[in-house]
Parts: C-alpha cells; sequence; structure tokens
C-alpha cells in the first residue's frame, strides 16, 4: 500500500494533476526545527527544467506544512506536506486514452482499477510522486546527524559522463536511462534488522517504489558473482570493523558493518521518448502509430541522485529509532 | 524483523545449532492439502551434498507440519512447519569465535547482540534459515494454480555454464559467486499494490533475506540503463496485453503487465572459502591468519534457485490474496 | 501510532489549532462514488452548538476531498480528506500552559514530548480529531451494501433519558458522562480473524482512540460476568445461525455470527467542567484553583454516537476486505 | 491474524488436540536470561485441576524454549516456546460434530474456514491458546524492572468472593462468569501511542483476544458514565503527576500518567455447562438437546488473572521499547 516504515513511517497520496501531492511522517520525533527553507535544496535538485535532459514543468513545488509543527519545531504528532500541482495540462493527456503508452503504467493501472484510475499524467504513478519521497528525506536527513549521504548520476546512456550521454539522446531524439550511486558515512555498527529487514531488504524494497528503477545493487553487486570468496571478502583490519575493500557495500548478514554504505540504482530510459511508437488502441482494437505529446524529461535518471538520497534516509531514520539511536525527543 | 507478508504472511525462527529452525505461515486459505510428502523435491533441490560444489552436511531435513493441518489439509490457522537440526559439530565454531570471519555477519551481529548470539553456524543468519522460506514456497505454490515459476543458476564463477564454473572453484579451490535467473508465466494482469508494495518492492525485499544475495534486477534491469526508449518500450500487441518484447520483466508500474515476470540475482562468492584468510582477533588484537574450518560449500549459488521460487510464490500468494484472485477457503 | 487497519487503512494527522485535520484513507476500492455531500449528515450529527449541552465552537467542518477522487469516483489511490480548523482562540490556552488541566492529557503530553506538544485546544489529542474517524466511516458505510449501523446515547448523567440528564448537568453546573450503544444488523457470519483480530479486538482498539472512552462491552457485557452459562448461552435456532437470544452481542469466539452485533461505549464526563477546579502549576510547583475558559461541551457523549458508527463502518469495511466480501473495484 | 505488537511481537499457533500449542516472540531483547523454570509459577496459576471448579485436564503444560536461546540467555533472534498436547479424548468431539454448541465457535468457525477447521476442542479458539499469552506475559514481565503487575479475580457469579460464587455454581450445576481485576505500579510517565495505538487500545485489542472476555474498563470504566466532571477529574498533587483520586485509572489521553494503571475484564460464564441445552444438528436440521461431555471448568474466569497479567506485560514492555526504556541488549 501507501506507507512504509515501522517507527518512522510515511504515508504518501495525491495524483500528477490532482489538487495536492504530499506525505505524512508518522513517528518523527519531537523537538525537531523544521521549515519550509529545509527544504528548498533537495527539491531544486530533483526539479525539472534546469538543465539540459529534464523537462520544463515548473512547478513551484513549495512544501506546505500543515500539521504536526508548532513553534517551528516538530511537535510529535503527524508531519504533513503537501505540495499543490500546478501548470497541468490534462488535455494531452485526455486525447491519447485509448491508447496505452508503452513503458507506462496506462493499461495495468486501468485494469486494475477497473478504469476508474487518474489516468492524467500517470495519476497515482506519476514520477511527480517521487517529491513527497524527497520531502520525508530532507526530515530524516535532519535526524542523522553525524552521518553523511551523496548520490550522483554515474552514468547515462551506457556512457560515463552525463555530459555525453544526454549529448546522444538529444542528438539520437531518444530517452535514456542511466545508474545512480549513492553512499553513506558516518554509519554505526548493527542497523538492520534480521531475517526479512536488513538494510538492503528495506533500501530495495523502498528503491523500487521510484518509478523506472530496474535494478538495485549493493557494494560489487552484480560484479561480484564473478569473483571468488579470497577477492570478494573484505578483511577486518581493526577493532572498529574497518575493512581494507569493501565489496560489501558496507552490509554484511543484512547489517551495517561501519563502512561506507554503497548501492547503486538501474534506471531505465524514460518511458515518453520523443520519438514514435506503435501500441494497440484499446477502443478499436487496432494498433497506432503515436507521439506522446507533452513535456517530458529525455533522462528521468538526472532526477533520481536526490531521491535516492531521501529513501536511504529515510531507511536509516527508522533503523536508527529502531537501534534507539535517536531519541524520540530531540532538542 | 523476522516476519513478512500481509494476507500471507510468513514467521521464521531458528538457528542453525539450536533444536530447530522453522516457519509459522499465518493467513494460509483453508481447505488446501498437503502433507510432507509435498515438500520432498524442492526440500531435495536444496540440499547440500549432491552436487559438486555443494556443501557433505546431510540433514534429514524433514518438514514436521505440527500445527494448523487437520485430516490432511490446512484449517486456516497458522501452519507451523518445523526442521531438526542435526549433525552439528558445533566445536568447530567454538575455536575461531574471536575472529569474525570476513565476509560473514559474526562481527556485526556480536555488535548489534552485545555478544548474546549464538555463533555457531552463524545462528540465525545461517543460510539454513532458507529452508524455511523454501518450506514456505512450497504451500505458496500449491495455491497458485495455473501460475509456472521456474529458476535455475545461469552463470557461476563469471562462466555461463555451471559446469565449468565448478570447475574452476574446484581447480582454485576458491569459492566462487553465481546469478540466478526466476520466471513466473501465467500470472494475471494487476498484481502489485502502489505506492510502496510493488511486485518489486516485495521481491526485492524478501530477496534480500537470502543471504549472499547482492544485487536484483528486473527484465533487462542493469542493461536497462544503457539503452534508449525506443528500444526499451515493450509494444503491446493485443488486448491482452501481451508485449512483443519483455525488457520490462512483465512489471510495468510495479504492477504485473500478464507477461512472464523475470528477474535475475547476483549472488557473492561463499564467504567461507577453503582459502587462507586473515581478520583481527577481537581479543588479541591482532591480525590473524585463518582457515574456515567445516563443510561448506564451494558455490552457494547451486541453492539458490529453489529459494528464489520460494521468494516469487510467497509474493505471488501474498498479492494473489490481496487481489482476491486467490479465495480464503479453497477446494 | 496515527494509522489503523490491514486493508482499509486510515491515517489521521492534524492538531485541533492548527491548519488542518485531517484522515488518509488507504485501500479504498475503486469506483465508489463520493462528493462533499455525503458527509453532511454525519459531520452534522458530531457537530456542536445545535443542541444544549453541546459546544458553541461553529466550524464549518466542510470536508476537502484532495486526492484519491477523479470524475467523482474513488480511484483505488489514497483517499484525503481535510478539514481547515476555523474559528479558533488560542490565547485562551497560552494562559493556563503551565497549569495541566485535570482529566485532560496535558501533564502526559508535555511529559512524553519534551515540552514541544502543541498545547492548544489539546492539539493532537483534541477530540477534533474524530471528525476524521467520522470522515472515514462516511466512506466505510458507503461499501456496507445491506448492512444498516446504528449507534444512539442510551444514558445520560446516570439518567436514561437524555433531557434529564443535561437538565442535571446543566442545573449542577457541572459536565457529566454518558453511554453510547451501537448496533449493526445485516452481517454475514464469519468477520473477526482469530486470534488477535476478532471484531471484539478490532473495535475496543478503535474504541479506545476516541477521547473519553472509558469501557467496552459486547452484548450483555459486564452483566454477563454475573449470569450462569445456561442462561447466557443464545441457542441456535436455525441453519442461519440465528439464536433466540443475543447475550454475545452477535460475535462468538470473536467472529460474528450473523445476528445483531451490538456494543456499548462508556463515556466519561467531560473533562472541561464549567466547576472550579485545582490542579498544580508546574512553574509555581503551587497548587491553584481555576477555571477552564472557553467554549466546551457539557456532555460530550451527545457527540459519540455517529464516532461510534464510524468505528464500527471501518472495522466492517476492513474485514469485509479481508473475507473478499467487497470487491476491490466496486461499480 | 494471529500476531500482534510492534516491537515485542508474538505470533501464537496450535490447535487444543493437535500436537503444539506455541508462541514466537521476535524483538525480545538479547541478553535476558531465560530458563523453563521463569515459567512455572504463572502457568501453574492457569492450570486446571487444581482448584475446585476448574477443569481436570492435566497437561504437563511444559515450556520447550526451541529457538532464541544460547548459554541460557536470549540472542535478539526469535524465542520460540511450544507445549506439547496431551492427554487429549478428541472422540467426545467427534459424537457432537455436527450439533454446534452454543456460546462456542463450532457455528462461525465452521461457516469461516468452510468446514475445514479442526474442530476438536474448539481447535485454534481453545483457551488452550492462552497458554501462549501466559509464557509470552513471563518473557515480558522479565524485561519490565520496577513494574509491578497483579491481577486477581474481585468476583464470581455476581458475588464478591470466589469462594460463594463457586458454591453457587457446583450447587446449580451451572457454569458461571466473573470479573478479573488487573492493576500495574511503577509505570513511568508517556507510555502509549496516539492516536491509535493507547495504551488502552493495546490492552484492550489483546484483552479480547482471551476468550469468554466480553468487555473490559478502565478506572471507573462504565461508573464513569454516571458521574460529573468534578467528580470524575483526578486533580494533580505533585510534580511527578501523583493524583489524588485515580478515576483513570493511570490513564489519561490514552498515555500512562504514572499512578496505577487499573482495568478490569468482565468473563463470561463458561459456554460449556453441565446442564442440558439445545442447538440445531446442521445435519439434520432439527434442534437437539444434548449435553456437554467432557471436562471443563465451571467457572473459566478463574484461570484469568495471569492471562490479565500477561497481556499487560506484552502491551507494556511493546511500549516500552518504543519509548526507549527497554535496551535492545539488557544485561
Amino acid at each position: 500500500m501507501n506507507s512504509f516504515g515501522r517507527l518512522f513511517r510515511i504515508q504518501v497520496m495525491g495524483e500528477s494533476h490532482g489538487e495536492f501531492v504530499g506525505v505524512v511522517i508518522d513517528g518523527c520525533p519531537a523537538g525537531l526545527p523544521l521549515s519550509a527553507e529545509d527544504f528548498s535544496s533537495d527539491i531544486e535538485r530533483r526539479k525539472g527544467g534546469v538543465q539540459k535532459g529534464t523537462t520544463p514543468r515548473q512547478e513551484s513545488d513549495f512544501p506546505r506544512l500543515v500539521t504536526g509543527l508548532f513553534q517551528g519545531k516538530t511537535t510529535g504528532a503527524p508531519v504533513t506536506i503537501l505540495f499543490a500541482n500546478e501548470n497541468v495540462r490534462s488535455s494531452d493527456y485526455e486525447k491519447q486514452r485509448a491508447i496505452p503508452r508503452p513503458g507506462h503504467a496506462d493499461f495495468v493501472a486501468h485494469k486494475k482499477f477497473g478504469g476508474h484510475e487518474d489516468f492524467r499524467g500517470s495519476g497515482h504513478f506519476s514520477g511527480r510522486l517521487t517529491l513527497c519521497l524527497v520531502a520525508a528525506g530532507v526530515v530524516a536527513k535532519k535526524l542523522l546527524y553525524g552521518i553523511h549521504i551523496q548520490a550522483s548520476l554515474i552514468e547515462v546512456g551506457g556512457l560515463p559522463t552525463i555530459e555525453a550521454g544526454i549529448d546522444r539522446a538529444v542528438a539520437e531524439k531518444d530517452s535514456v536511462g542511466g545508474i545512480v550511486e549513492c553512499r553513506a558515512e558516518g554509519l554505526p555498527v548493527g542497523l538492520g534488522e534480521p531475517f526479512f529487514d536488513s538494510t538492503e531488504s528495506l533500501l530495495a524494497h523502498l528503491a523500487f517504489s521510484i518509478p523506472a528503477v530496474k535494478g538495485i545493487e549493493f557494494g560489487s553487486g552484480f560484479a561480484s558473482a564473478k569473483m571468488t570468496g579470497s577477492t570478494h571478502n573484505d578483511p577486518i583490519v581493526d577493532s572498529n570493523g574497518t575493512t581494507s575493500s569493501n565489496h560489501a557495500g558496507g552490509i554484511v548478514g543484512g547489517v551495517t558493518n561501519g563502512n561506507p554504505l554503497v548501492f547503486r540504482l538501474a534506471i531505465k530510459p524514460t518511458s515518453s521518448t520523443p520519438r514514435e511508437q506503435s501500441s494497440l488502441n484499446w477502443e478499436t482494437e487496432e494498433t497506432e502509430n503515436f507521439s506522446v505529446k507533452g513535456r517530458h524529461d529525455l533522462c528521468i535518471a538526472l532526477r533520481v541522485p536526490v531521491v535516492a538520497e531521501a529513501i536511504l534516509a529515510i531507511v536509516l531514520a527508522d533503523l536508527m529509532l529502531l537501534e534507539q539511536r535517536i531519541s524520540r525527543v530531540t532538542d
């Protein structure tokens, strides 16, 4: 469903072309200073229209903090953050209602919800919902004193530089995918709950809620499968558990080992490509060629790093509360 | 924690060298015929000692069905399945208590549980717990009429044939990793619950509870990141949603689209390699060379396919109940 | 925390004197027609200012349906309903900040949330939050075709007529309690999930989230304790399970038996009484006499029947989904 | 379903006449010393056959601690406790299969589970399952240093002395009900999680999982409904929150206030009465007179106090972990 987390628990709601998208954060410790300004930087990083390759849609994306705050601090009650949807052109979508866009959720949503789904801009399946994750991530990050989280795009369209990858997309008039790497440093040993709530399990769970993610790996990940044990094992070199290599990506037995946590996400190319495509019109039952209208990202992966940071922060905040390393009342 | 699932819910318990490992299945529909024989095939597939490359440890692995059955059928009450632990040689582990084995959970478990963890054979972190997943998977599979699930090992030690990969391991006297691919056919459209409980999220969550898994990808997965949208998008060619390619691996917007569901798991090399390794002795605080004693798999990946099938079946049973495609009383 | 339910799941948020109170309904089936008008009747029943004995605070209590609806129907995505808080006089509360009102959550909230709680009008502990329950109840009731739910106040201030009880309160210038009885007819046999999620357990859980509830009983309830088995047992008289008496209140073994479900709630007197009281000023550490200012109900129980109906409807909607007696797509 | 709790989480399983009943405790802190002897006293208190009025069934009720312990202490992994079922006479039940016993779950279980339920001795609905609660309660109590919990039977068959109530039952050859009062002292201020997980909500939830409980009240409970606010409100008299009366039963706003927590349970008369009763035979569809054979308690309430203590301890352990007042590693 639309909630996640045991102690630091988020509930998302909203559709791309409805009145709001939003998130409720339940279980946020009391006493945390929080204001709209805290969100600016991360929301800006997620925003389209800034770089070549991202959508010109210019939502204000201003966070309205409507519950759970008093005198500038969290109260311990649920924190609700709403974002108004602006600048929507729904008629773009009405026209192609009967033609499910390949790679999009149009077809499955129609079947699952019996035709009642809000199809405009992918509705509740929209990447706009990641704004809720980013907002929750901002709150989570503030709880993680001394932990440094940083994600970046390390590959675009199969090329190791973003510039080159985007140039390829623009030249080919086609969307491209990419790979995002995310790291956290300063973690304590012991985060992650066997058997099912390992740090890897929780992160992977949240990661696949980000539209367009099709793979996740930790540490050496898929490359591990080609290695031998004597190469892959990370020797422990001091009593803090520091290892001389980090093939494990900072997680052993599903539990953080104090070394940098590292994971990578595979982002598929934006489904909405400028190229002409074909699909089945479910009214006429005939295949039609069509182009996706509207303003879309050539490379949605450009917007993912800050979302990857957010999900990591959300998971860590939950696990830190579970391990009693964050207090329920902060000051 | 040690439970997973919303409607078809599993709780695992036990340690490698304790009295039992076991699983409670809560929410299993009433009226399902079930006997110990149903488990033989899958348990056999998971068992060591059969093939070159797997451990000679020969547990009987006989499933004791101790609750939730009456007159050979499930009753709707929790089904408990226990496996006695036999043939354990705990003294092997006592000797190396102070030397955390690289790649194993020894160090993190010690820190997390304050030294109270059962360290023998990795205790609750042991791969033996996957027996519980396999058992739950057997029950889940029986609920999935008309759905065919099949996993296989497609790469060992970087080589595309299992034989060659194992030969490499034996020759190098080192453990190796591998890649497991799992598929399901015959799925309905519409399984998966936005925003957080997509089919991908639930599968990934469970997949990382399997020890040694370090990556998961769906459909084209990491290769998607190098593709363009016009190549990656799967055109819909009929009103059932059949697509002419399957880069999405049968899941769009986190929801099954009726095409074959495909995922792959990256399995790291067995941490217990025959090679000499070094680690820090936490009593002497000096680095020591040591060899892992005991009977271990050279390639744990050999045992993973049936576990991968199990987690897929468990997730699908849960989602099918949610979608009301499985009845709570079967006949 | 602030969410409840397995399949029909509600999340509440907000404070009495903040910007909004609201509720997110996650898991509501798609295709249910819903408009603000649907809420009028139940919201009106809950509202103060109508009858002698209830508060003159006149919120508009207009439900803003901001997510999860499209073309007048639910979409299957979370439904968010917000209520703006109006007509608040926070300064009334500022003055008495250091004097925890007896019977109110002031003292415990202050301790639990480290002084960061929003104390105005009891903040998140306010009875205003029951508006969220009523709103969710309206949606739930619409899902329960053929089930009739009705609650009423059967005792006020120890007197069996409401009029007399309120007159007593007015005459004594003191607040009074009451007893609410709630019934549902038309239920199927079999709702309720052993061992922990019996219909009684779920209803009792939700009932005690209603401020001022201090007891709940089903069927003959506390009177049962004085009965003998041969008197209390309800004989089954036909193959539908109809019983000739209903001491069980329609629930046996925690599961509905098809007879009318009956429960009663004990409502304590409104904590804010017009009478002068004493409490400890936590700044001066001296006991002070004080009067509660502001507009308060003499008998909060007057507002509870519609809330009792709401919690019953919410629990039944969840259990009906679990029993697959409500479809996930309605039409 | 059959699990309960957020951090201190219990899963129960088993049937009256199956091989075992049992409980898994997930989330129990590591390092807690635990042995079978710890359970003796509470299990003995729950046992039948000791006093006039309780059943002569003499199970050994010996707790087998089969997972989660190492060297006499908990490890942080799930603790599993099994109780073998002995001395069962199932044929007693076979004979009356088609006649649902009034007051028992026979009829609803049959309908809900499609006839697949284990009907022997009420199967999974049996009071024997409370043995699992008692066992979990023993573990929980050990975590609650400095908190004193005590329950007692304060009324039997409508009479304020147990002796007199039982004598009435024996004389009338009929079963009787009773009232159990439970208290906890030494609680911190602040346990209980608004809005839905108040201490009252959680306790009531668990209380109604005890077979035969038909009502619960806190503090003055139903008597509150007849009181005025100035009488009911408990004045705070010192800075610890001590109140000069305790009508609230130690819980205000759903949160503990540091005063004694007090609740009472209404226990209906044992459904199995020695008296002849009538019910509908669902094969012949005719009403039959019958007597309940087998060994049954005349007053099941006699066995409830230790179960009431258990549920209170279980809830408090969970809330204490949530409030970070119990460490995840104890020593």
